[in-house]
């Protein structure tokens, strides 16, 4: 089962990807592209205010001599630059910086210039945990706020999407509640259960495992499943975890990097191509296993002509 | 500070407790129980199935034998039979055992014999972490489903209220949402910056710290908070967090459990006696350290007079 490492190491086989980063002049985003370059992950083209760039990998000993820089000391300029790059084929893919989100989104969500694709964009974190085989992908705990049970269909399999190009063949999808018990006071829970059905009726393609509503723990831990009598392919044991709303799961994926030692890559699903999307506050090293993510999705989806798939009401 | 090892201690010089747990037949629970018998935290009363309770004991080599049992075989009577006890005098505190948490609590919201003290209830969960100094304290993640302003605001003063008898003379309250910034689209972040707001203007009584709107990590790691330029007293460094719904919470204390390490207690606060609310799939350690964190709030309460305080709009 891939994790990071190996997913650098396949990504050498692959030729390389260009990556177009809006508001490149911070140090951790820069320490990220720099690493990128050296490790052969991406080429990155530096979008943003070029004398704040130049002085931070000065000061920082960072080598940006091979690296392309693109002045733009505007946040909604250098989005918008950043983004037109990969429209007119200059790059593949596109990196949120040193920006507001708002402002970075505004670019790849422009009715004309932007990178929509025809349905709901979704964020998604792949986070590889001490002690655990494979990855845990959480969805969305970034971009939707409070997704209906439609959108939430559109997550499911944006998130699928994902796991397929990691080759999860038949990723194992929980939807997360507070609780396991169907409850009309909880409206997750309810949406659970309709995603439950929508999966055994296969109204997705590609068909989909999907299960809930789950607590964290019996969507996580067989013997919590167990204990509450829940059985099923998905209990205990989710690849992916759907949460309801953007506050559980940015506290789900925060936790898991503040106190359970996580290493985490974020990406946003659904565009014409991989965005990534990770915080300002998000480490240099979260910052490059995001790019590599996401240039080794572009490289599968090319390779293998992989496609986000279809919801059927 | 004080963590569960040293709360252990301290119980040792209070008069011993009483705690009636209502349906006990269940493995976890009876090894709780005996072991806070063996260790002087609690003495439990066992209301529930009998011939259950001492199947189990024998088949799992419990000592119960100088425990007192009570026979009641359904649910909801052996509820309203525990809650009774601490009415009555009986019991000094009640325990959910193993029956479902809307059944538990109709006994305990129940508006003649329950034990409602005129406050909103809510639950705290105080989780210890390894290599983290004392409590982080989670609240509401177990009660109260989607609180609205004024819900918080007597969130807020319960769980400092559990703070203040574990010796947290001024916790810092971090208020949580899915970013730190105010946006209009997301209720959990005006919710937050309104307690802030009251904290500063001093609206609680006693005197509160309270900011926010918080990530979680600019709420725990001073880094994060730095990164992002956010200064004051609580940010980075906050004692309490509470979260915006019960999926949130949720997700976050199991998150902390089943990754992170945690050993947790989950208590209801604002009641007329500290009420002790874990999950069935929780492990007997939890149960046994949520007695003792009932057992110690309980001995406190009454040593020091604590109560809960008040808000004043």
């Amino acid at each position: 089962m891939l994790n990071f490492s190996t997913l650098l190491v396949e990504i050498s086989s692959y030729p390389i990807k260009r990556v177009a980063i809006a508001a490149a002049h911070d140090h951790t985003v820069l320490e990220a592209a720099v690493r990128a370059s050296q490790e052969h992950v991406a080429e990155a083209l530096l979008v943003g205010d070029e004398a704040k760039i130049r002085e931070i990998a000065e000061r920082r000993q960072l080598g940006i001599d091979n690296l392309t820089v693109i002045d733009r000391r505007d946040d909604l300029e250098a989005a918008a630059t950043a983004v037109g790059m990969v429209a007119d084929g200059k790059a593949d893919l596109v990196m949120k910086g040193y920006l507001h989100t708002d402002d970075f989104l505004r670019a790849v969500l422009h009715r004309e210039h932007g990178l929509r694709a025809g349905v709901l964009m979704s964020h998604a974190f792949a986070a590889e945990l001490p002690g655990r085989e494979g990855f845990l992908f959480v969805s969305d705990a970034a971009m939707n706020i409070a997704p209906d049970l439609e959108q939430k269909a559109q997550i499911v399999l944006n998130t699928v999407h994902l796991a397929h190009a990691l080759g999860y063949e038949e990723p194992r999808v929980g939807v997360l509640a507070a609780v396991e018990l169907l409850n009309p006071a909880m409206p997750a829970t309810v949406d659970a259960t309709c995603l439950h059905t929508m999966g055994e009726r296969r109204q997705f393609s590609p068909r989909c495992l999907v299960d809930g509503p789950f607590a964290l723990d019996n969507a996580v831990s067989k013997e919590a499943a167990a204990h509450k009598g829940i059985t099923g392919s998905v209990a205990g044991a989710a690849d992916i975890l759907v949460v309801p709303c953007i506050e559980a799961g940015n506290m789900l994926v925060k936790s898991l990097v503040y106190f359970a030692g996580a290493r985490v890559a974020g990406i946003v699903l659904g565009a014409t191509c991989p965005v990534i999307l990770t915080s300002r506050a998000d480490s240099a090293e979260s910052k490059f296993l995001s790019i590599a993510l996401g240039v080794y999705l572009t490289a599968v989806e090319r390779h293998l002509k992989l496609k986000i798939g279809r919801v059927h009401f």
